[in-house]
């Protein structure tokens, strides 16, 4: 029964999602909801789904049913891609011994709650200890899976598979120039822009309205989704239809919730694109981050900081917030595209947005070869800083505790999200070369957009590697003349 | 190794309480947050937890651990207590297979949704099919389990163990001429009190504001616990010190939210009180569902609608509602304590209250036993109500339609309400007998009966019957005279 033998596997395998969404659900909770003394008790749950997920994965039923399934043959394409996708994740999962999941699993919850408390005063000391132990996990992790050149080739492989560490090292140095280039320009037009422009009283409840239309307007679905309040924002998949995003409001300014919700809602795009009855298979999953900050990206920059764009929405922003009636469509395209040197990443505007990750690969990549000591993070992180941005970090809330990833575990993370930025732009030039897309979305009509990203990106899932989806839906491997092209033009210009 | 051997089956039920609370984590969600499509996957990873967790809980492991325990003769009495009530639980756990218990999970998240669509359009035919099933299921476990003397024994016994369908019978039945005369006479008192006093506009912000200053100052711990919207409130707990609160509000009448949060407040601090060292044991948990109701009740009505309350909380009221202002402290009590025939259970006053419980439990009964189709549920409800009332539901979303309870499979529930209202009374009556908490208390001031409650219930866990809960913390069974003698005090008087 060779067809029997793959439809078991697809079965087994879609149990183990079950698991891991449900892990995802108690994340997402703990994020958003979860009261604070909860946390040693959440811990616990989610270890121990980790745990059965992972060894569900792994044990003797997978084994046995990937070999059915291996010797039955398979005919059609797309179960041959999601076999041989399934065989290569066993081989690495079954790497990992149950007991170290379920401790890192444990370990996280934990560290991202050191974490906030760090960031919160400013005091890396009391992060460091559980960076310690989530940095040698992930090299212990790295060793067990084996890498090519170096272990982060492992890390990176977890985030963008296929891609080794040489190969962005090599692209981040050819690109440090020209960025460098382009954000020392844009910084400099930056400042003849009237500053303050857009700050105001925005109350969260007009922003939460604003943030709703405009993410259904980009074709969000709210009855498969909806949009939270957390420090940090993220999106996260708790089932094939229950996609939920994230984001944070500055009263003074509701344009951080609403780039943020543009960003989550592109990435909550793909999420609802991926076809569903493939749930819990490689087929009916994202690509890689590297993909999935490509389509966050688009919509919040490509889309949303365009002058069509808001041609149409400035009107009814002004209609929800009567303080920008009197607003310029000029002065405000100026506003929400300024650009200048700043200390946190996730609010860096677009020009000197990838000076934040090339530092962070560079930190990263020297932590994981063991080069660089926990307790030399924030040094070596200034130093770092100060090369690129020309300005020192007052403090490591500002400096290296900014971000989440690493108290999640997420080493190896960061270069996806200039991938990302690469990958929107090429994306992005590729289908504006269809004129009803172009002419569309010069009225701010994006259906045709996302049909196209629908059907060139989403529908393909997660078996063909990142490199594959963006040949076949752009004719070429990534690209970075589109993005720097784009950052000359909207920068530079 | 004989206290070892007690330890080991100790891990291994606290292993299944954290799959049972897992699934509680995705029922709240499903409650407060979570998108309408994402229902059919939703009701997968809850019927994979609860499968997942009745099989740990009936498996060889748990049975050979149960053995070991048992031939190593416990000294100490609450290991013996815990012992036993694990050994009955798992013998009654045993005689139901895993897929019937994996069914259930997944059609109460389906009937559930029925439900909310049949009471929206008070169509009854829209859930019977779903009742069906459920009192199908509800009927075989019955059958599965065994009963002494007629089946609805054994799904009552779920709630409150050890309490037999005759008893309950033959107390409502002396009850009842009773809690009808006094219903009658305080509906009759009711007709001179000014109605719609307390109308008004009332901000969900501020009704926020002011039920979270109330539940914190009677003792319940947000650190540990917090307050959502949901159509139907309730009381879940996610985790030990993770104890979930909902109510809903109404814009024109701040009690409605108010006494909400009061009585899931009482649960909330019943929940918080167990010993959280022995969560997942018997000992760690609420005893049943009547004693868990007189918390409720007891901090809802006894603490919640008396005048030493108000005489403290009708000036912090009026500050954050300034229609309040003028109002005099006996309007608002009358206005608070005003009894009227109604058609809704949760929004019943007190003196009317126990009616609709009695009319449930009838209904249930004669369902279980196969005296009554599910056709037929509307019909009999209306004759029975109208015996009871006086008048009949203008519709089935105020009748039969109107509770949550069967469509979560929950029949053998509500006769468990008003042995919580009789335990409240009683419990209520015995502590105010203590001359510093009655004084405390005519001041407002909580903290010495909530010590009280804390040392007689909540620290005894669930190990030991309701009955004898009861026994040790008034020195007698559940006895109806003292909930009928305030009854009489606030509305005959």
């Amino acid at each position: 029964m060779p067809v029997h033998a793959f439809a078991q596997l697809c079965d087994h395998v879609r149990e183990v999602s079950l698991l891991t969404s449900t892990e995802s659900i108690l994340s997402w909770d703990q994020e958003t909801y979860m009261p604070a003394k909860a946390l040693a008790f959440r811990a616990r749950q989610m270890s121990w789904l980790s745990g059965k997920a992972h060894a569900l994965a792994t044990g003797r039923m997978m084994q046995k049913l990937l070999h059915q399934a291996q010797s039955a043959r398979l005919q059609d394409p797309k179960s041959t891609a999601n076999l041989n996708v399934l065989t290569e994740e066993y081989e690495r999962n079954a790497k990992i011994p149950n007991r170290l999941i379920m401790e890192e699993s444990e370990f996280t919850a934990h560290a991202k709650h050191a974490w906030m408390e760090a960031r919160k005063s400013s005091d890396f000391s009391l992060f460091a200890p559980h960076l310690e132990k989530l940095l040698n996990i992930a090299r212990r992790k790295a060793e067990l899976w084996g890498y090519a050149d170096e272990p982060y080739d492992a890390l990176l492989h977890t985030y963008e598979r296929g891609t080794r560490t040489r190969e962005v090292s090599s692209l981040f140095a050819k690109l440090k120039p020209e960025l460098t280039q382009i954000a020392s320009k844009a910084v400099e037009r930056g400042k003849a822009i009237k500053p303050n422009l857009l700050r105001g009283n925005y109350p969260i409840a007009k922003q939460q309205q604003l943030n709703a239309e405009i993410a259904a307007s980009i074709g969000f679905d709210f009855e498969g989704g909806r949009i939270d309040t957390t420090a940090h924002p993220f999106c996260t998949t708790l089932g094939p239809r229950d996609i939920r995003l994230t984001t944070r409001y500055d009263l003074k300014d509701f344009t951080s919730s609403l780039f943020g919700v543009l960003h989550e809602a592109g990435h909550g795009l793909y999420e609802q694109g991926l076809p569903e009855q493939d749930f819990g298979l490689p087929s009916g999953r994202a690509c890689s981050l590297g993909i999935h900050e490509s389509q966050s990206r688009l919509w919040e920059n490509h889309v949303g900081r365009s002058r069509a764009f808001w041609e149409k929405w400035l009107p009814r922003t002004a209609e929800i917030f009567p303080n920008l009636r009197k607003i310029d469509l000029d002065d405000f395209m100026a506003a929400i595209n300024l650009s200048e040197y700043s200390f946190i990443r996730v609010e860096a505007d677009e020009a000197t947005y990838d000076l934040h990750i090339l530092l962070r690969f560079e930190i990263e990549r020297r932590m994981v070869r063991g080069d660089l000591a926990i307790k030399d993070i924030p040094e070596a992180w200034n130093a770092l800083f100060a090369e690129l941005f020309g300005m020192v970090p007052p403090d490591a809330a500002k400096g290296c505790l900014q971000d989440i990833h690493w108290s999640m575990g997420g080493l190896g993370y960061f270069a996806t999200y200039t991938l990302g930025n690469l990958n929107a732009a090429q994306l992005f030039a590729t289908a504006r070369k269809h004129r009803n897309i172009a002419t569309a979305i010069d009225r701010a009509d994006y259906a045709p957009l996302l049909g196209w990203l629908r059907e060139n990106v989403h529908s393909h899932g997660g078996a063909p590697l990142p490199g594959e989806i963006m040949q076949r839906a752009t004719s070429k491997a990534t690209d970075a003349r589109h993005h720097l092209r784009h950052l000359r033009e909207r920068f530079v210009g």
